[in-house]
C-alpha cells in the first residue's frame, strides 16, 4: 500500500478537506469560498488592518521536526501577531498553498486542523484561498485582515523620549526550543520552549487592550527577536532606546539552555527570533492606562528600558560589578 | 564581474526597489508599507471583494521564455480578472514573494515595474507585502481587494434556464501564444497571441459595467479556459448550458495555429487556459442593459449559447453538414 499524497486528490477535494476544519461563515460573509472571489461586508466605524506573511519549508520551518498541525498553527500565528501589534481584532484570512506533490494527505489534513483550530480560537473566518502544486518546497502564504477603531491603532512610530519600554511575556524560550528540536533533545525542561516554538500564542488580546485603552504610544511584535524589534521601533519613531539587560524577562529554561550551550544568554535571547511577544512604549503619565489594559490580559508585561532622544539602541549590562553601555546587537535578519 | 542577484540586497533595499514602481498612497491609506501591517479606511456603502492567486515558476510561467515584467504583469492580472468577474473595482493589493537567491537583480526590478505599471493603470494601491527567500522556484502570491455595491455583485450562481450565454473578446490566442513561446516560434502572425499570453488584459471595466447595469445574472472569468468556466458556472447555478461551437469567437490566428498543429481548433481553444475573458449570462429581457453595459467598454461580447434546465454542458457542432450535440470536454485542470 502506497501512502496517499495531495497529488491523489483534485483541487476541489483538497479544498473540501480544508474547509471541514473551518467554522460556518457568519452573516457578514456575502459570498464565501467557491466563487471567483469572496465578498464581505466591512465593519462599521472601523479601519481595516491587513498583513501578509509566508512560511517556506526549509527556511521558516523544517518538516522533519515540525508536526503538520504546528505548521498550520504557526502560519496563522505569525500573521495574528502582526495584527496584535497594530491593536486589531482579527476578522478574516485567505490561505494560499503551494504544495509539493509528495506531501502526504494525512499531513495536509493535520495542517488544516492546526490552522483551523487557531482560526476558531480567534473567531477568524477563512474566506478564500488558492491551491497550486510546486516542484519546490511547501510554501504557505496567509493574508489576514482585522479591524480597529481609528483611536486604537498602534504603530511603530508614536514613541517619544521619556516613554517607558515594555515587553510582554518572556523571551528566548522559542529559540531554545528550536535548538532543542534541531538537536533532537527532548529533556522535559525544554518542553515548554519546544511548544512555544511550535505553537506560539499571538498576543491578540493584549494588543487590543493596549490600543483600546490608548496605553501604548508605539508597538511592534517580536517575530524576529527583541534586538531587531527594538531597532525597528527606534528607527520608526526617530529616537533611541536604553534597555536594561537585567530587566529582560528571559525565560529561565532558555537561560539554562543558552548557558549550557556556552552562549551569552542575553545576546542569544535578544538576537534570535520566534518570540511572538509585543514590545511597546508607554508615556509615564499613562501607567494607569497600562494597568487597566494588562488587568484584562493574562500575559504579564515587564518594563525593560526607556526611550531616549539620542538615536541608537543601547543595552546597559553589569560586567564585573560595573554598569557598561553596549550597542544592542543587530537582530535576526532572516532575509540575507 | 558577477551579475548581482536578489541575495546581494537586504530585505529593506529590495522593498525600496519595489516601492519605487508604486504610486504614492492615497488618503484612505492610514498606515502604509513599513509597519507590522497596513491600515486602510474602508469605502462607504461598498462591499469588499477579496481574492488570492499564486504563480509558481515552472507551473504557471516559465522564466526561460517569460520576461520578468510579464511575470509581474501576469501575477496581478490573474487577480484583477477575478475581481472583474465579481463586478468589483480594484482597490488594493498585498504582494508576497518567495525569491530564489539566484534571481538577477535587474529581473527583480523589471518584475516590479511590470506589476507596478498594471497596478497604476487600474489605480490599485499596493499596501503591503512580504519578502522571503526560498531554495525552490520563484513563488508570487498576490491578494487583491476591490469594492462593489451590493446590487452590483456578480456571482457564478445567478443564471436561470433561458438566460443567454456570452463571452467577451476572443479565446484561444493566449494558448496559441504559449505554444509558440514553448516552441520558440516567432512568426509575426503569432505576436498578438504571445502578447496576450504574456500580458493579459483583465476585463475590469466590462465586469464593473455588467455589475453596475445589472446586466449579467452570473459571471466567471476564463483563467482556466472556456470549457472549465462553463462547467463551473453551470454547476454553481444548478443548470446546464448549450453552446454553439460555431459562435465561439476563436481568434483567427489561434485557429490557424491549432489547425497547423493538427488540433481540432474548437477543442483546443476551449480546453486551454490563460484566456482572461469573462463568461456571463444575461436574461433575454435584459438585453437592453447589456447594450448599455457594453457601450461603455471597448471589448466586444459574443452570444455563444443558452442556459438549459437539464444539467450538463453541451457543445452543438456541425459535423459533415449535420448538427450534433457533444458533451463539452473537461477543462484545463491545473492542479492534478
Amino acid at each position: 500500500v502506497t501512502a496517499l499524497t495531495v497529488a491523489d486528490r483534485t483541487e476541489a477535494e483538497l479544498i473540501a478537506r480544508i474547509h471541514a476544519h473551518f467554522q460556518a461563515p457568519p452573516p457578514w460573509v456575502v459570498v464565501g469560498i467557491g466563487d471567483d472571489a469572496a465578498v464581505v461586508e466591512p465593519e462599521r466605524n472601523r479601519l481595516e488592518v491587513i498583513s501578509v506573511d509566508a512560511l517556506v519549508d526549509g527556511v521558516h520551518f523544517d518538516r522533519r521536526f515540525t508536526p503538520p498541525d504546528a505548521i498550520g498553527h504557526r502560519a496563522l500565528a505569525v500573521n495574528l501577531s502582526d495584527l496584535a501589534a497594530m491593536g486589531a481584532q482579527p476578522r478574516l484570512a485567505v490561505l494560499s498553498l503551494a504544495l509539493p506533490r509528495t506531501w502526504p494527505l494525512p499531513d495536509f489534513d493535520e495542517f488544516a486542523a492546526g490552522f483551523g483550530r487557531l482560526a476558531t480560537l480567534h473567531r477568524l473566518q477563512v474566506v478564500g484561498g488558492n491551491l497550486t502544486h510546486t516542484p519546490g518546497p511547501l510554501v504557505i502564504d496567509v493574508t489576514v485582515a482585522g479591524t480597529v477603531k481609528r483611536r486604537g491603532v498602534l504603530t511603530r512610530r508614536g514613541a517619544r523620549p521619556g516613554d517607558e519600554l515594555y515587553v510582554s511575556g518572556t523571551i528566548g524560550s522559542a529559540a531554545a526550543g528550536l535548538c532543542a528540536l534541531q538537536q533532537g533533545d527532548c529533556r522535559p525542561a525544554l518542553a515548554s520552549g519546544i511548544e512555544r516554538y511550535l505553537r506560539p500564542e499571538p498576543r491578540v488580546r493584549l494588543g487590543l487592550l493596549l490600543g483600546r485603552n490608548r496605553a501604548a504610544s508605539a508597538c511592534i511584535d517580536l517575530s524576529d527577536g527583541l534586538a531587531d524589534g527594538a531597532h525597528q521601533l527606534a528607527r520608526a519613531s526617530g529616537l533611541g532606546l536604553l534597555i536594561d539587560a537585567d530587566a529582560i524577562p528571559i525565560e529561565p529554561g532558555a537561560r539554562d539552555w543558552f548557558e549550557r550551550e556556552r552562549l551569552d544568554p542575553v545576546t542569544a535571547a535578544v538576537t534570535r527570533g520566534d518570540d511572538y511577544e509585543l514590545l511597546f512604549t508607554v508615556r509615564p503619565r499613562f501607567r494607569g492606562r497600562l494597568r487597566t489594559a494588562t488587568a484584562g490580559s493574562d500575559v504579564p508585561v515587564t518594563r525593560i528600558g526607556v526611550c531616549t532622544a539620542d538615536p541608537g539602541v543601547v543595552l546597559r549590562r553589569m560586567r564585573d560589578g560595573q554598569a557598561v553601555a553596549e550597542p544592542m546587537p543587530l537582530g535576526y535578519g532572516h532575509f540575507r
